[in-house]
């Protein structure tokens, strides 16, 4: 269980880095969709190794094979699969990894949950690999917002502590959307963009890493996304972000700074402008009681710093139940902030639209 | 939709907070388990105003009756089913507010959503008071957990910027949790405690409110808990977090501050002891690949100020559609922190409960 | 589990029969409904036993209680609860039953199922008398279903191997299914209608029980209701006839009949009528390949005699562990397909209801 | 939506009969279980055209292939996915079909219900192709039941009006299962086979098609199984069946014969055998009260004649709008019940291991 998400879509995805294909299921599209998959390909291709010197080297090909569901340029309404075969899988160097756990990955726990089962190459049904057809959902999603109006942005709050300028809580141009896209290292301030890449290039020279944070912005939502008392918006979203690997935290608007302030502060005045209700300031992150306010949508996501490292840590040998020393060798992201942005920014899209088809039903009889 | 959470139970909420009746039916609790109603009502007492000088003087009767599913001392292994009734409600004090949009509050967003149908009374269904059968259906979880070995606690970590000692990210004894469970604002450090309650009273005379930070963990759980990719324990728990009104943000382990560490900082390093793994610290609060390690589970969520304050505010009136200043009356928690965490530890006691009976059917065939 | 069922709208149903309340939460109508409480009264009358010399007089008070999701007159959009409280429970007529095991009932397979933890009274949640909360679930939607020109009705089809007429399949004036309603037996043939009564009295005599078929159709439906591959309008429909007790088999269009024809007997010709794709018979019963067509949806149960009779039968005492035979005493329906009419109907009616509701998603776009 | 099935296990399905692909994704299947992939492919073999002189010609080759959740010969405990590429599919026989609807088919419906979107050809999502990967996931868990002591079997009750024997409702030996599984038109009666197969091939020289009737068995189910008031054992099999094309009704025990019976002819006595309860009829099919009650488990479908016929029949041509002629050449089944034996079978499987590992979360506690 636990591979499917959405209410009125639903997505279920497979797949192991190692075994022979990874990929998904989408159902609940609704018919008539004409797709660009240049689009959906440019989405991945930012999330993809290899698409950037402060990534890995490690060639992924994420080629997607479309199995079911679009037929005559125009989805048919029944479920869309796709796969994307894997290779480049280097399996050696992960033989050590059956028996040695990696500190801060999934081996461990989930050598026990499965009884050893799992596929432990590459972290398996764990590894951040899985995220590709997260994004390519999401990419599709993406596409079908925006013509809706709504547009989604994000960028590296932080990488190593170097913080780049916040988003504009009241709002951005969907243009710095569309610019940060295209980046290496998505950032609004470029000098913190060079700094944050030196540090990352520092820490792998080390054989180390580093974390950061991620700030993802949504434009031009309706009110009232969303659906009390579970099922909110925050609560969806949130759920969708810690499926991604090394998500650690998730705070909408101020988040934690919101415990410091008085709710005077807090609170976000409103106003008629133009005939429409605007709140003066954007504390809340455009939501309010679970539900979307029509402000822009804005939450912040922390991406730890990469598990896999070169460093020699501690560990255990659960072969031979004994303590010992691990190197993992191999080519590793020293930070996944750059290519979990992608990531973070579609998955959020499919959650949008889940909830937009949703809400839908409420208009019966009006 | 959305008043149903859970993958084996499934709890299911209904009621406003000025209607007749709130209440909650639980489907899934196995046949056969005595539960001690005083426990119950404890927690629940736990969560009341009126419970305390630094909360709200209204007294909301939380009373509860069970419906069914109940009999002859045990769960019946049908849906368990309760409600309280509704008293003490004060209609008058919230007439003003069917026009006036409180600032902060799901007013605005319910009105739009809902197309003006929803019980604008005391918020209606987005009041705090639907808190109430939630902490019902969590502290009968918590009973269930606790004949398992697994016990949670929480505290305020911080309130109006005030810090509290955290826990030791390696574990507590039983008894404090416990001993925290009986405090009125549940702290380590009693002179934290002290500067908080003055800081709360403070804000109260000045017609505002203060936000806080909850840190909430669970000892003894299994290895194994939660359903990747989907359904992990982070994401549970994510999503059931932010049901609760007034969670901006949520954090496991570490949180934020593992944006800025070196993964050979974040790591946690395992070793055997007493023939058990063990982590020798704990950054990534007792889950990794969303699957819980054994270890503490960890979390801190942030609770915005209060929204309803006596201050003058700025906002619409959407009958007449025009800019209005309010002020709103009435008696007001001006910290909802310390009524917000018998909500947090119980509530995670279900999700918690949840996932462990989920992950049952993989003992197939072993 | 088990206790939910819908995809848009959530039905969850609670009680048992000699428990405190019975009673529903409905989740996901929609907002701004105004319901008909006095047509809702109506159609759990004609299910309540005492309201007819044909059924039980043991009286059942239906009355309801609504505790949340209405105000002011309409739907509020958030969870629509309800209970009805137990009364006339007679509770002595079934202490022998704690241990002899009534055959055809859910007696043994509850006690083996729940660990003997079920309320045996009554049959507990087995009982028939759950289906009170699923008729006024299924009122509700049938008036909204009115509005949108839905119409449904339903009979007797047979009783006791008595043949009333059946309905045409390509059609019946609404007229009809509004007189039926009204009738204590609803037949079409008034004559069919005597001999039924004759022998349902005759039974009851020799306390003994007769089953019987109901025939259930639907107007107006709109072409393209039901989710295919699972979740068609067959599944959905045959997945709430079988939570009604007694009910053992269902069957749309000719039903059996259809094993016996040629495919150019059994495939219905269409033709255009009015510009309008109309089909020339309904030997279908109005879906084709799991998606209404159209045409009247019709289909048919069967309701097997009623289990409680006074004759006596070889069962076994779960107690002592030995056969033993067993008469049961009280008062109970010699034929339930009366009792069960309405119940059928307006179960029927919430499929449909969600069903309409959850086709709405596909008008994105559109 | 509709496109998955399950309440532990999940099935999606995807896939148009003239796609690039169909298959499956199984989440929820237990880790560490050894799949004899022979007897998987013998299901489906059993159920592909081409593999009896009674089924079309046509070829369809069902090798499928592993796609994840498979790895060093165990089930790991993701997500099972499964492909099968689409050949042999002669899309020139369906050219014709975009505009003429072809009665008893899905053609008018699916245009409609997916705006004109749906892929067309060979039946696209409604093919009954689509069975296969619903047989192989079948067939997967028809070997992990035969672990626990449950077996299936089907045979063709009746064709063409011609009756087989039925099962013994007390049960069978599970060599007649086994034995039933290698036949070309599974039957107990051979003589009864030969005059079916007569009646297929006299219908197919005439350009026409029979219907018939399966009947399905299971032994071995504990007593306990089925959820009840929704998800019952029957609501459970029968939403499966009639996902199954042609499927237009389903029956349990004794079916519609009990509407004519008495309740001291209806009702099943119990007695002890060598310390176990038994009953000693089984009118009731194995289930009462939704629940299992160790009896064989015994229901019945009705299979419609085949809807694509030679014969030439009325029906519209909606893109001209207008009612026109239409004679489907090609190769079509003149009876399908052969082929649907095998897969109601492997779907009944499916069902009854949700059901099992549903229910195992009961067993908490003791």
């Amino acid at each position: 269980m636990g591979n499917t998400f959405g209410n009125t879509l639903h997505l279920t995805i497979f797949g192991e880095s190692h075994g022979t294909a990874i990929g998904c299921v989408i159902d609940g599209l609704p018919a008539g969709i004409a797709i660009d998959w240049d689009k959906v390909s440019f989405e991945m291709r930012r999330r993809a190794p290899g698409s950037s010197p402060l990534a890995t080297p490690r060639k992924e090909k994420d080629e997607f094979e479309i199995l079911s569901g679009y037929f005559d340029g125009h989805t048919e309404g029944d479920s869309l699969a796709m796969q994307i075969r894997n290779g480049d899988q280097h399996s050696k160097d992960y033989s050590r990894l059956k028996d040695a756990m990696r500190p801060g990955h999934a081996d461990y726990t989930g050598h026990v949950k499965y009884d050893g089962y799992n596929d432990y190459r590459g972290g398996g049904h764990f590894s951040g690999r899985i995220t590709a057809p997260l994004t390519f959902a999401g990419a599709i999603a993406k596409q079908i917002l925006a013509k809706e109006g709504i547009v989604i942005g994000a960028h590296a709050l932080s990488v190593a502590g170097i913080m780049d300028f916040p988003f504009d809580p009241l709002g951005e141009e969907p243009d710095l959307f569309e610019k940060l896209s295209s980046m290496r290292l998505p950032v609004i301030d470029g000098e913190q963009g060079a700094a944050m890449e030196e540090a990352i290039l520092a820490a792998q020279k080390e054989g180390d890493s580093v974390g950061g944070q991620i700030e993802c912005m949504a434009l031009g939502l309706p009110v009232g996304m969303g659906e009390p008392f579970f099922d909110s918006l925050e609560s969806e979203m949130a759920h969708m972000a810690f499926s991604i690997p090394a998500v650690k935290s998730i705070s909408f608007g101020d988040g934690e700074t919101l415990a410091g302030m008085r709710g005077s502060e807090a609170n976000d005045p409103m106003r008629y402008e133009n005939g429409k209700v605007k709140t003066i300031t954007n504390h809340n992150g455009g939501v309010l009681g679970g539900i979307s306010n029509g402000n822009p949508l804005r939450f912040t996501v922390t991406i730890k710093p990469t598990a896999s490292i070169g460093k020699r840590q501690e560990t255990v040998d659960i072969s031979k139940k004994e303590d010992t020393m691990l190197s993992i060798g191999g080519r590793h992201d020293p930070c996944i902030v750059t290519r979990a942005i992608p990531v973070v920014e579609n998955a959020a899209a499919f959650v949008l639209l889940d909830l937009l088809l949703t809400g839908r039903r409420y208009h019966y009889g009006r």
